[in-house]
């Protein structure tokens, strides 16, 4: 298999994993609906992508760096959502 | 900085990120309640994830193929149970 086309897969599954975030974001947002979302999913996730960007810092791994600093946004911007709600007494 | 401390950093951050489905899965098929969740999200993500797991069979990647094996079971769930939810007219 062409090393082309393997690049072109993994910078595919990283578009495709980085992005998606975005649409539950802007959902969450535009409803202010956070009951069927899990915190700790949110708590752990939002954990996971800062050290992944900590671990592409200290490898200087340009994609891993940019991949999840990208996806901290929408991450943060649901927990921050969830907590809120959760403060506020709503599910 | 030691590779030991980045690499347990890299595993760190991988388990993070892997695990924090499972809580969302769990409490998606316990309460039944997806009206929160993106459809968008989770269908970008469930094949962002299939993606990975393809691109670590191509490499050989263990680690890669293992995380995102794992991470495939609760988002496929979330992702049923929300396409379950939209065919029953429900949210």
């Amino acid at each position: 298999m062409e090393s082309f086309t393997v690049s072109a897969l993994g910078y595919g599954a990283a578009s495709l994993t980085t992005l998606s975030l975005f649409p539950q974001a802007l959902k969450t947002v535009r409803s202010g609906d956070t009951s069927a979302i899990s915190l700790r999913m949110y708590g752990l996730f939002t954990l996971g992508v800062l050290a992944w960007a900590v671990y592409g810092l200290l490898r200087a791994d340009g994609p891993v760096i940019a991949a999840n600093l990208i996806t901290l946004v929408p991450a943060s911007v649901v927990l921050e959502r969830k907590l809120r709600a959760l403060l506020e007494g709503r599910r």
